[in-house]
Order: C-alpha cells, then structure tokens, then sequence
C-alpha cells in the first residue's frame, strides 16, 4: 500500500520547492507526483470575459472528483492520465501525463488539505508556512518577472481573490496538519528531516 | 560529535510528552536528556515571601550560563550533574543527577528557543504548539488535580506571568524553529516522523 503525503501551504509559501526537494531526495524510482494545479476545472464553456472573473483560489475552481479518482487508482496500483492544463486558456487541454503507482505519493496544492474527500486519502499532512509579506513579495516577484505580469494587476488579484481564499480556507486548513514546515522551501534541516522521516516509514512497509 | 535537538513550547503543550516518546522510540541507550526545568536559579538568598513574587516564566529566572556549560560538556563527551531543584522551596538540592555523553542531546523547556547561546548550541530545534485554550485547560486540570493547587491561584498566576512570558518570549521563539509540531503530545505521526528523522540523522553521522 503507497504512502500518501499531502503537502499544502499559500501561494508562494515555497510548497513545490518542499515537495520537489523531497521528492529529488527520496532517491527512489518509486514517487508518483501529483499537483493539484493540474486540475483545474476546464472552463471552455465560458467566454474568455467570464474566465477572468473566476476565483482561481476557491475550492470549486478544482475538479476534486477527478484528483481524488485518480489518486484511489494510484493507491490501487493502477497509472492515471494527469490532465495538462493551459494556465492562459484555463482550459483543460488534449494532452495527458502518465502518473505511474509507486510506494510514494506526494500530493501538493494549496488547498490539499482542505478538501476532506482528498485529505482522508492522506497519511502524512504537511503545511508549509511562511509569513504572509515574504510570501506576497515572492508573488509579485515571480508574477511580474518570470510571467510578466502587470505589478497592479497581481495586486488587484491579490486583494480581490488570492488573500480572501488564504484566510478562508487555506490558513484554516493548517489545522489539520501533522507537521508544519517554517520558511518554506529554503526549510533544508526540515527537509532533510522529512525525507529521513519517509524513508524510514516506507522501510517499516516494505 | 553529538547531534542535540531541541524541543521549545509553552506550558502544557506537551512538549516534555513529545520529547519523552522520542526518547522511548529511538531505541537507543544512547540519548542524554537535559529538561531546563531542572536549571531554575537557586533562590535561597530570599525570603519565602520574595520567591512567591518571582516570574518562572522569565527567562532570568534560568541559569543558562550553567546549562549552556553542560551542554557544550555533554557535546565534548564529558559526563554532567545535573542539578536537582526543589519546586516548592525553589533552591537547587545538594543532590545531582549524573546525565552521561551519547551521540543524541534531547533539550527540553519552554524557554529553549528563545535563548539565544542555546540555541546556538542546537542542530534541530523543534516547537510543540498547542492551541491556547487546551494548554490552560491542561494546565488548570494538571495544577488542581495532581497538584492540589487552587483554581484562582492558578489562574491569577496565568495573568500574572505564565501568559505575558508566552507572548514576550515563548511564542515569538517559534521563528527559530526548523520543525513545528502541531496538536502537542498526541500528534504520533508527527512524533514517529521526528524519531525517523533522527534515527536517519543518526545513521549519516556514525
């Protein structure tokens, strides 16, 4: 039976660094990789106007039914076709990623650990947390300069959905965690720890 | 060279339950506990009347200078007589407890993060937090309970010191920390997590 780690936390709190790092360093074959950005629902029933007044941040912008499917059959043992989803379009598009059964599965997205169907499925519960001013700069940071985003419309978004959905749901949803990771993805003695923590727990299974 | 971990958090969190069930796990003889519980200043000097007005929750009340010492002792391989303190006349006993070198220092107390020639000391610094309201409930159960306190002792001694020290010092000790430990004691994955982190620290080392 595979281990199940889910690893949530706010955007730009630094939980894909956390999970690729563990990931890299679990020096195994065996992780199956699921990110829940890539299950956004398929919004090509809307006009492009519509599009951009969704809340990209709210619970019902993902297809929890489709990310929880797959993960029972990863943990069945069978592989899945991770949808591929086109940020611009917010469409789903044509394409897949095979995702293969292995005897780990991180999970990572913000809102992992909200979601009670998909937080049961988990055996590990990770929260990243880093301040909310270091985690707004990195935003505007990588919104501006690596997406070329406008600076007043990454702050609009910010006020109107990014920070109203953390305080809702995201932050609450830290209570469920087993263990909290400080400072993100630059933590290296947290995740040094937490790979040495999952070794050791798939060693126990094997 | 040893590797000493540190385990912070305030009153009734259960980190002394947390540090206790690592110890147990890590199936080893080779763990030297130090509780800063144990390092409280002796107060002899006073009068009983001026020791009831002392703050135990201040970081002055602690000789750290000496736990500092035993620490540093312990990591250059010496053996240490860890004082014995006498909780209700507040003065360290003439007897010790003898704590000897292994390859895994566990530290214990509220005030671990916070000092900093501690904390510099540390290799892994934990922080066990427990919601507010459940730690004075613990506290109030443990205080009346098992030892015959008086429930407006208790809280008026909360008022007093217990809880501005966790505001002062205490809580803002959390941003030292590379792990943070949720929901106390009771949190046994977090707590199995911990002693396979260690063990695979341990592993590395040796």
């Amino acid at each position: 039976m595979a281990l199940v780690v889910g690893i949530a936390g706010g955007t730009a709190s630094g939980k894909t660094t956390v999970a690729r790092k563990v990931h890299e360093a679990m020096e195994t074959s065996g992780v199956s990789f699921i990110d829940q950005d890539s299950y956004y629902r398929d919004l090509a029933h809307l006009t492009h106007e519509e599009r951009r007044e969704v809340n990209f941040d709210h619970p019902d912008a993902f297809d929890t039914e489709l990310l929880v499917a797959h993960l029972k059959a990863l943990k069945a043992g069978r592989a899945v076709d991770k949808p591929v989803y086109d940020y611009v379009e917010s469409t789903r598009t044509a394409r897949t990623t095979p995702v293969h059964p292995a005897e780990l599965i991180l999970i990572e997205g913000i809102l992992v650990l909200h979601m009670e169907p998909l937080r049961k499925e988990l055996d590990v519960r990770i929260f990243v947390e880093t301040e909310d001013d270091v985690r707004i700069i990195r935003r505007l940071t990588r919104d501006i300069k690596e997406r070329g985003r406008d600076f007043d419309h990454v702050v609009s978004q910010y006020f109107r959905h990014v920070r109203p959905m953390h305080m809702a749901f995201i932050e609450p949803s830290k209570r469920w965690a087993d263990i909290v990771v400080p400072h993100g993805g630059n933590n290296d003695i947290a995740i040094d720890m937490l790979v040495g923590a999952l070794k050791s727990r798939l060693l126990k299974r094997r």
